[in-house]
C-alpha cells in the first residue's frame, strides 16, 4: 500500500495548520493544488509570503496595516475625541465594515484572563496611556466580548483610565438587529432589559 | 470606511478560489496568516509551490506521483493481471488508503458525459487499449461512481475492451458496511437487492 508522495504530504500537514482546515480538506486542497495551473498555485505562494511580510501592526494603534501609521491613524477626516477600543486586529475590519465609526482604534492584543495567565502587562495598555496624554481623546469606546473576560477587561479599563476628560462607554448589549424574542438567550434578554431606552 | 490592505485582499481572493473554501474563511485563514510566523507561512509557501512542481501525474497509469513511471506502476509485487480503472487520479489515494487492491491502476481523467461535452476521445482510452495490448492484464475492474454518467462509462468501456482474454468487472453496489437499511435509499436498496450473494 502506497502512501500520499512526500511533496503531498508536507502539504496537506501545512495546510492543516490553518484554522478552519481539519485533514480531510486539508488532503482535499492540496490534491487540487499539484492539479491546477501552475501560474495559479504560483499566485496563491507568493500571495502567502507577501501578505505576511507586508502587513505588520500599526505602531500606534496595532491594527494591520501596509504602512504604520495605519491610513486610519493618519486620515484626517476621522474624529480624534472617540478612541474605539478593541481586543484583536481583525476586530478593527470587521467595525470598518459596518462603518458606523468615525473614530480611531487601539487594540488592546488580548483580554484579561487570570486563568490563562493574561494580565494587564499584557496588552498594549502603556501605548493607550500615551495616547490618551497626547490625543485629543474625550471618549473611550469598548468594544469587546460581551462574556466574563470581557466584563472583566472593560470594569480594569474603565477603573484605570476614566478621567473629567475622558468617558469610558461600552457597546449596548442587546437583541440583534432583525432578530425576535424567541432566538434570544436569557443573558441577552436580560441584559436588554436592563438596558432598555426611552421612546422620544 | 477602510477596506482589507492590498495584499490581504489579494491573499483572501487567492485562497477564495481553493475548494471548499468561502470568502469568509478565506479571510479568516488571510488575517491568521499575516499574524503568525514568519517562517509558518514561508514553509506553507514553500510546499505549495513544492507540490506543484514535484507532482505530476504518471505517464503510464496517470496517478499521481514524483516519479514516472509511478511507484505502484514499477512495484514487482503488485499484480499485474488485475487493472483497475478510475475517473480521477485522486481515486487512487482513497482506494490505496483502503488496502484492498493489489493490483495496478488506470485514470480515465473523467467520464463520459454528452451534457458537458465528454466523449471517449477526452478519456485516457488510448493508453488504456495500449497496455491491454502489452501488459498481461486478465481482469479489468471498474471502480467507477454509481450515477448515470458511472454506468454509462462502465458500459462503453465493457462493450468496447471485455474480450475472451480481458474480463470486465465492476465494483458490486449495495448498502455501505457499517449501516442499516433504514439509511439506504430506495436506489441503494434496489441494487443491493438485484446484487443479493447466496450464502455458503
Amino acid at each position: 500500500m502506497t502512501r500520499l508522495p512526500d511533496p503531498l504530504s508536507i502539504l496537506v500537514a501545512a495546510l492543516s495548520r490553518l484554522p478552519g482546515i481539519g485533514p480531510r480538506s486539508a488532503e482535499r486542497i492540496a490534491l487540487h493544488v499539484v492539479q491546477s495551473d501552475a501560474a495559479h498555485v504560483e499566485h496563491l505562494a507568493h500571495a502567502l509570503a507577501e501578505a505576511r511580510r507586508r502587513i505588520r501592526p500599526c505602531e500606534r494603534c496595532g491594527a494591520l496595516t501596509e504602512t504604520s501609521p495605519c491610513a486610519i491613524c493618519e486620515a484626517p477626516a476621522r474624529d480624534a475625541h472617540a478612541l474605539c477600543i478593541v481586543e484583536r486586529a481583525t476586530d478593527v475590519f470587521t467595525l470598518e465594515k459596518a462603518g458606523a465609526f468615525r473614530g480611531r482604534y487601539h487594540v488592546l492584543g488580548g483580554r484579561l484572563s487570570p486563568v490563562n495567565g493574561v494580565g494587564p502587562e499584557d496588552l498594549r495598555l502603556d501605548s493607550l496611556a500615551e495616547r490618551l496624554a497626547t490625543e485629543p481623546i474625550r471618549e473611550m469606546i469598548l468594544a469587546l466580548g460581551t462574556d466574563v473576560e470581557g466584563d472583566a477587561t472593560a470594569h480594569y479599563l474603565a477603573q484605570r483610565f476614566s478621567s473629567p476628560q475622558v468617558q469610558v462607554t461600552r457597546l449596548a448589549a442587546g437583541l440583534p438587529a432583525g432578530s425576535g424574542l424567541d432566538f434570544a438567550d436569557d443573558l441577552t434578554l436580560s441584559r436588554a432589559l436592563e438596558g432598555r431606552q426611552p421612546l422620544r
